[in-house]
């Protein structure tokens, strides 16, 4: 582990600080280019986007572009160390978004006294940009944020902590259920945890066919039911009307287990209570809610995803946010919807029950790649994922209305 | 005219929107990169920068960029035409930055309602970069928002428009001064404008040894005077106590005219009023306060700059923002003060003294590149800009304690 340490600060260090730079896109070598790109010429497309905002997207980066913005209360499982501490990981973001979509992100670390001001100084840059994703943003206040901020923004705005969990957690478990023989709706479904991608892990799974009363979420109080009180607007949504309270007690029988808590809180025995054919989604990282040697051990027929790569059925979002982004940039869609969202789901869910790509094959090492209890979500090395999860994205954007344009842009048809 | 139009139109469009782009500084192929360069590993340099903040600079971009950030009030000489308009202009400076000294720069709009929310949201997301450099931000509301964020901020922050175009019109000044015999302490200058630039040239000017009460400004009502009522108190600065009122009262028997205002303001009557052997800067772009033409008929014993690429005599902020910022961030300046403006003149003017380098020869067709009248400023393509500015700047700095370093970084050594 100190190698690995050191491994990953020399990563950063050498040969020069940090994960990403700037790079021109045009030439700058001679008097007439630096004319075209300075001035006089650049006041050319200003007139042009003083005209029409939307010239901004024929002149400028901005349509390719995306703010991956932070305060850092909520850096990774470290939790509230500041903002400019999350930098590694916002630069980590945008390294993401440019390897696998070809979106050029800018991280953006912002320092707040209160909820409102950073929505304001988020709200005041957003335009600069194409999009925007926030990260690393703890709850309750994350809920807050993102719903002001849409509401404010032109530009699409998506809280990838949230979403791009959920959408992942989605695609793997309606194919985990698919192969265990379950349907959404007629499962119960156990969430430790009830913290920001807790809920929109769950919120998605309704939207995509859960039962509500047939879920239980559990904070470090034990199970949310409607007889708590003072409970967060949050956790309102999730109260259930039970006499349950234990995780045992709502474990006994149910049918999905998704953690997105912390590590080793979910015992073997209470594991050994679930229903047959179970699914296990244990999301902690580094260190998961059950080990899989030992959830594997009480009972073979279970199938299993973690956060980390170096178990079968990662649940890992770069499957998701940069796609989402791609699609929604491509036809400029104004917000990232329901539809979208769900539209994200199902191409996911599809690219992991075709064969895969020979450099996939080649690049990958852990469990199977041939759908099934060892492989229900796609390796984020598949170059499948660009191409069809965005095109999936852009298209539901169309037919939704949260894009103006009338068709797909040439690349995707 | 039209054809540079659509020239320009087509640089900024063709073949991707926009001037600059991100790409990755580290290689992220392998299952092994993202290991390092996202989850797990980004943990690591998470931890030391919340233990000290000062490892950003080992562990991520931070230390070698800077934000390009403008509200798009006074964008080129157009006017406010809001911060989305201003957006070509900011990638442009962007690209001079990379271009000419490696930073990597990022532009960003801000939206504001008032001055202090343009500064609170600057203020909020300036911990991401290395230095803020404000730009095409109008008077009078551009010096309280420099004031203010400097005070705020632990980065340089640097209002190019002002002290970009005051340095390379100083060491312009100086040069010129100097081949004409005269001493900057003993002319009388005649200074059209009262804007950001034009207050910030006179502020360096003074500091560099001009007489404040030999200086005469004026704004669109005349001479500013000390019994005008009611003056705004970057103007109050110069107001002269004089019974002179009109140009041509103030510009008889001048040394220096320093235009910084708009076209053709500077008639050749009143440029015939001047001392022997005077200096005419007529930096209004593209259209100079007086055609050079026109003001070398007029006389010959006249040294002339404009703000021009097709003239003589460039006076172009590019000589001076990419290598301030250089040095400033080589040494981690927390400030831009004036030893490290003055040590950016002086290293300029003198850079023009001395031969140029053959690419500067072969790249340039305009004027002389031998130290005199029409060679008192370096070519922008001037490759020994950056060594040798950035390295007096970085001096200054640490000489005046701006910079914690106790020595220059290796490079410059």
């Amino acid at each position: 582990m100190t190698d690995f340490r050191q491994q990953a600060l020399d990563y950063h260090a050498k040969p020069v600080p940090g994960k990403i730079c700037i790079e021109l896109t045009k030439p700058a070598d001679s008097a007439k280019d630096l004319a075209l790109a300075y001035s006089p010429g650049v006041a050319e497309p200003v007139r042009e986007i003083a005209a029409d905002p939307d010239a901004a997207y024929l002149y400028t980066g901005k349509g390719n572009s995306v703010a991956v913005i932070s305060n850092g209360t909520a850096i990774l499982g470290l939790g509230d160390l500041g903002p400019l501490a999350s930098k590694p990981v916002m630069e980590g973001k945008a390294l993401l978004f440019k390897r696998f979509a070809g979106l050029d992100a800018v991280d953006i670390q912002v320092r707040h006294r209160t909820t409102n001001e950073f929505i304001d100084t988020v709200a005041n840059i957003a335009d600069t940009f194409g999009g925007i994703n926030l990260e690393d943003i703890k709850a309750p206040e994350c809920f807050e944020i993102e719903q002001q901020l849409i509401k404010r923004c032109n530009v699409p705005v998506f809280h990838d902590d949230q979403h791009g969990t959920a959408i992942v957690t989605a695609a793997g478990m309606l194919n985990a259920l698919e192969i265990q023989g379950k349907q959404l709706g007629q499962v119960t479904i156990v969430c430790m945890g009830a913290g920001a991608a807790a809920v929109a892990c769950m919120e998605l799974l309704v939207k995509c066919g859960a039962q509500r009363e047939r879920i239980y979420m559990l904070d470090r109080q034990g199970v949310i039911h409607t007889r708590r009180d003072e409970l967060p607007a949050h956790k309102e949504l999730f109260a259930n009307n039970t006499d349950k309270r234990t995780l045992d007690d709502v474990m006994s029988g149910a049918d999905v287990f998704v953690g997105v808590s912390g590590p080793d809180v979910l015992p073997a025995e209470t594991l050994a209570l679930m229903a047959p054919n179970p699914v296990v989604f244990a999301c902690s990282n580094p260190d998961p809610e059950i080990k899989p040697e030992l959830a594997h051990q009480v009972r073979d027929d279970l199938i299993m995803a973690t956060g980390r790569s170096d178990y079968p059925n990662q649940v890992n979002n770069v499957l998701c946010f940069p796609f989402i982004f791609r699609g929604a940039l491509d036809v400029r869609a104004r917000v990232i919807n329901d539809e979208m969202k769900i539209a994200a789901v199902d191409a996911i869910r599809q690219i992991s029950k075709e064969p895969v790509p020979d450099e996939v094959l080649r690049a990958s090492d852990i469990g199977s790649l041939t759908f099934g209890k060892q492989y229900i979500i796609p390796k984020p090395m598949d170059p499948r994922l660009c191409q069809r999860v965005a095109k999936a994205v852009a298209q539901a954007a169309l037919d939704s209305g949260a894009s103006q344009f009338e068709q797909l842009p040439p690349h995707y048809q």
